[in-house]
């Protein structure tokens, strides 16, 4: 006999799918589940399709938006573009409510080791939008080598347009401290040091 | 302006209302979600509808069930009656693949710093169950403070009745250590010795 009768084990199964859920996890969240109310169940099922269906990317910038042009796209100032890796990093960027640009989404990059070449992410589309109004590209990809070697490649191909490429700095992390700080980053910090 | 467009802010918003999930981790699921084909999301979405709509309790033990009476009290011993705070506790017997009798599900133990008095949980059901077919109950609610209280209170109501009443065993878990067994575990381990 299954341990679970089979709407529950069913259940189970959906939420395993979820990142960093287990068994054990999925099992918490079927439990919830049961114990809601079925308009709450019937409005969480919703979000879900809802989410599926509403959420495509934005035909310029890649991020997700529910009209083919996003509302950053639509109103932000066109001539500074912020390129990431994926919409979450769009996030963590706007969290700042600082940044005025747009964005360029890369969806993934360059990662010989896993076969993603430069034909695999997004950046033909990022050098068409390259035109005379665009003063600035920051590279904002993740400060690991995948990253860094996707920053470096992408600038290679912009300073010819004679567009201005920038990189978010490297350092010691606010509130950080130099004994733990790893070395590659200490390094970093004392070669790009500033003077005050 | 928000930071999340609407369908994936409300998503993240719905699994934010799963036990122990935050902010971040709704937010990672909901990208999960938009990453899906379709079909997974709908099929995700039907799950957590037909959860909610198929599972109810047994009439009987008042575990999870998809009929009015459950597996378990359809097919099982029933002169022996396992008493659980829990469904989930039943997960846990079960998995032993060992026990072969019935439970009883109390849905929630006796707690009178949260209000929760006898007649709030299922003990009338257990009562009405107890007839001379009933050989043992074994009182399986946690070992903690309302669990105790709990197993004592309806002990205390069965042995009456000419039912043998018994205790799941406390003491030292298996693999685990004498020097880091908390204080009350090793005393109830101590006053529990049995003879070899």
């Amino acid at each position: 006999m299954e341990i679970f009768i089979e709407p529950i084990g069913k259940l189970i199964n959906e939420f395993s799918k979820l990142p960093g859920v287990g068994k054990k996890t999925a099992q918490r969240y079927a439990y919830k589940i049961v114990n809601m109310s079925k308009g709450e169940a019937e409005e969480f099922a919703r979000a879900i399709v809802d989410c599926k269906a509403k959420v495509r990317y934005c035909k310029i910038c890649g991020n997700f938006s529910e009209e083919e042009v996003c509302e950053i796209c639509k109103t932000r100032d066109k001539s500074v573009i912020c390129v990431v890796r994926d919409p979450r990093d769009v996030v963590a960027m706007e969290k700042l409510r600082e940044y005025k640009g747009v964005y360029h989404v890369l969806h993934g990059v360059i990662n010989p080791m896993e076969g993603v070449g430069p034909n695999d992410i997004h950046i033909k589309e990022l050098l068409a939008r390259i035109d005379g109004s665009v003063k600035e590209v920051i590279m904002a990809t993740n400060p690991d080598v995948e990253g860094e070697a996707t920053a470096m490649y992408i600038a290679k191909l912009l300073k010819p347009l004679g567009v201005n490429v920038t990189r978010l700095a490297h350092g010691i992390p606010i509130g950080g401290e130099l004994e733990y700080t790893d070395e590659v980053t200490l390094s970093r910090a004392l070669s790009e040091r500033k003077s005050l």
